[in-house]
């Protein structure tokens, strides 16, 4: 028998490179025809193009394209590359989240390079243009952000997918991007209400990550090639649990990661006050024990954008201490188990894709960046 | 012969409240996904939808309206609902534009009200919540534009037009995206660097505004309508032309109307700097004139926020003395008449669009607000 990788596609082998290239065609003809329309905005074009083409892992086109394997999807078929196309629309979508989160958090750097409005704010600068530096910086953010959002639909359309095959993608791209952006303020607004509740986290979790992240990719995947309900099903189970744990290994991540590693200042998490599980757990622990010298140190380290290394290394002994860390680590191992249960029975098409998704689920959970 | 109003059909009668009903159709059922996440985001969603559904003119969807009738589309037939739907979307892309603009420009009111930024960081003040409410009415303006321009997709894909009629639309609602962002930046730069070239005025003008108020909205009225390439063709130049004197009118109004009347303060367009044909023509003319002293007033005034109201009215004056304003005017009147004059030889389907069309034309050349 030969060793399982000689069964594989180059598609499948490389994938993220194979979205690479269907970015940059994308991309590249965007150009054009904003070179049609004025040449003196081609700068701020090659910058948000330089951003989508550099970035990340591409975890969510990774995910839509297995669901679209598991779903009976060959990648020999002539429709595969354009299942590519449209998988990796989901890059552009992800492009505004990030370049708008940036712009929301105040984030100076992402992937070791100033963030978007940083970039532009230091051209505004070099320039001596006329305005403010950071009104320039916040503009040319936010305008680059809906291109790209206004792009991604742009990109899925060029795919050219049967009628069919788009009319059962698109309540899966609709649900996906109100469930990310609802996602996204309700985060917002439990770091301005200081939320404690662990269900509130959960609940972002759910919506910001794990559907956006997982689930609603897979599930994209799996409509483009007209799977059975019971696939669908199993696999949105998969991605929600999976999702959720690979939100909450983040959690983690943002406040004992190496720095490092993570490419993130250890304790950024805790500063900017997000109200993450394991926080919101250490706190309700804290309060459950009547500990109130371990709760008022909770909250003046939470959201505290002073908090320095030895405020951040206290946290993290009191968020041990209180058991948050353990609870989490637990969390994650339950949502992992029930994750890859649901896969292993889900009716996939093709064992290769069961395997696959299965390997995605150990790294995304055990990864240490 | 009776009286041409009674020939109308209800829906082009009283346009902006059959737009507002399909809106208002279209957001409820987005309210009720949304309450299924989450119900405490539930005021944001009616702050976004109060502001979507209390705006405006509704000027794209009537001009995409009155493209579709031009082309042939008849208002009693059973796909009239659906292309109402789909000439709405335009109005949730605009609702995008506006909340994005008013945060970038800094802007407190908009229609008399709090601008949606200013209104989300009220309520975090009140509430006394935790980081400051501009950070937070900054976030909530950024995600709820989002969301709107995602639904603007949304809302066209909602409406069960068949699949010739979408595929001919998309081309147009993609370029319109793309040109409206470009326009926008292009503006931003402009400003930034005290742009004093008509032409990159003009620019402006053309892909801000009249690609994405009238061309456009005309172009995927008349393509949904299935209209011939001559009619298309006339409609485009029609709605350029008309789109250009529209703006120059707003640039006018900018600086000299009544803000009883346009509900903005007088001059602000001078002291946010922005770079209208009005201005880039009075900094030419006094440069041609060897004017140094009208120069440098000028050069002061734009883009002064301290301006004060004797300022203006300086300003007011130089522009006038220059001859820019009966510049502007000349040129309002002239694509004014280019515009008629494409119209009035268009090929369309029925006489009542071209009447129709030609007074939309009058009223937004010589509007005072």
């Amino acid at each position: 028998m030969p060793p399982p990788q000689l069964m594989l596609h180059p598609v499948d082998v490389d994938l993220t490179t194979h979205v690479h290239n269907a970015l940059q065609e994308f991309l590249e003809q965007r150009r054009a025809e904003i070179d049609a329309i004025d040449e003196t905005v081609a700068a701020a074009m090659d910058s948000l193009t330089r951003f989508i083409l550099d970035g990340g892992k591409r975890i969510r086109p990774t995910f839509a394209w297995w669901g679209w394997r598991a779903g009976g999807g060959r990648p020999e078929s002539p429709d595969a590359p354009e299942v590519l196309r449209a998988v990796s629309s989901l890059e552009l979508i992800q492009a505004c989240a990030l370049v708008h989160d940036d712009l929301m958090d105040s984030s100076d750097r992402r992937r070791g390079q100033p963030t978007l409005h940083v970039r532009f704010a230091m051209q505004h600068h070099a320039a001596g243009w006329a305005g403010t530096p950071d009104a320039f910086g916040l503009s040319a953010a936010i305008l680059l952000g809906d291109l790209a959002l206004a792009w991604a639909d742009d990109l899925l359309y060029d795919a050219a997918l049967d009628q069919s095959a788009l009319a059962r993608a698109r309540p899966v791209w609709r649900a996906m991007r109100t469930e990310v952006l609802v996602g996204q303020y309700l985060d917002v607004l439990a770091q301005a209400r200081a939320a404690n509740e662990p269900e509130t986290a959960m609940r972002i979790n759910r919506y910001k990550t794990a559907a956006y992240t997982v689930e609603r990719p897979l599930h994209l995947g799996a409509a483009l090639a007209g799977a059975q309900p019971e696939l669908i099903a199993a696999l949105r189970v998969f991605g929600t649990d999976l999702g959720i744990g690979f939100q909450l290994r983040d959690d983690l991540l943002g406040v004992f990661g190496d720095p490092k590693v993570t490419g993130k200042p250890a304790g950024d998490d805790l500063r900017e006050g997000k109200r993450t599980l394991l926080v919101t757990l250490g706190l309700q622990r804290a309060e459950e024990r009547g500990d109130r010298a371990a709760l008022t140190a909770l909250q003046e380290a939470i959201g505290n954008p002073a908090l320095d290394e030895a405020g951040v290394d206290r946290t993290r002994g009191l968020l041990h201490e209180l058991g948050a860390v353990d609870a989490v680590e637990q969390r994650i191992t339950g949502h992992t188990e029930a994750a890859l249960a649901a896969l292993a029975t889900a009716p996939v098409a093709e064992e290769l894709a069961r395997d696959k998704l299965a390997e995605l689920a150990i790294e995304a959970t055990r990864r240490d960046h």
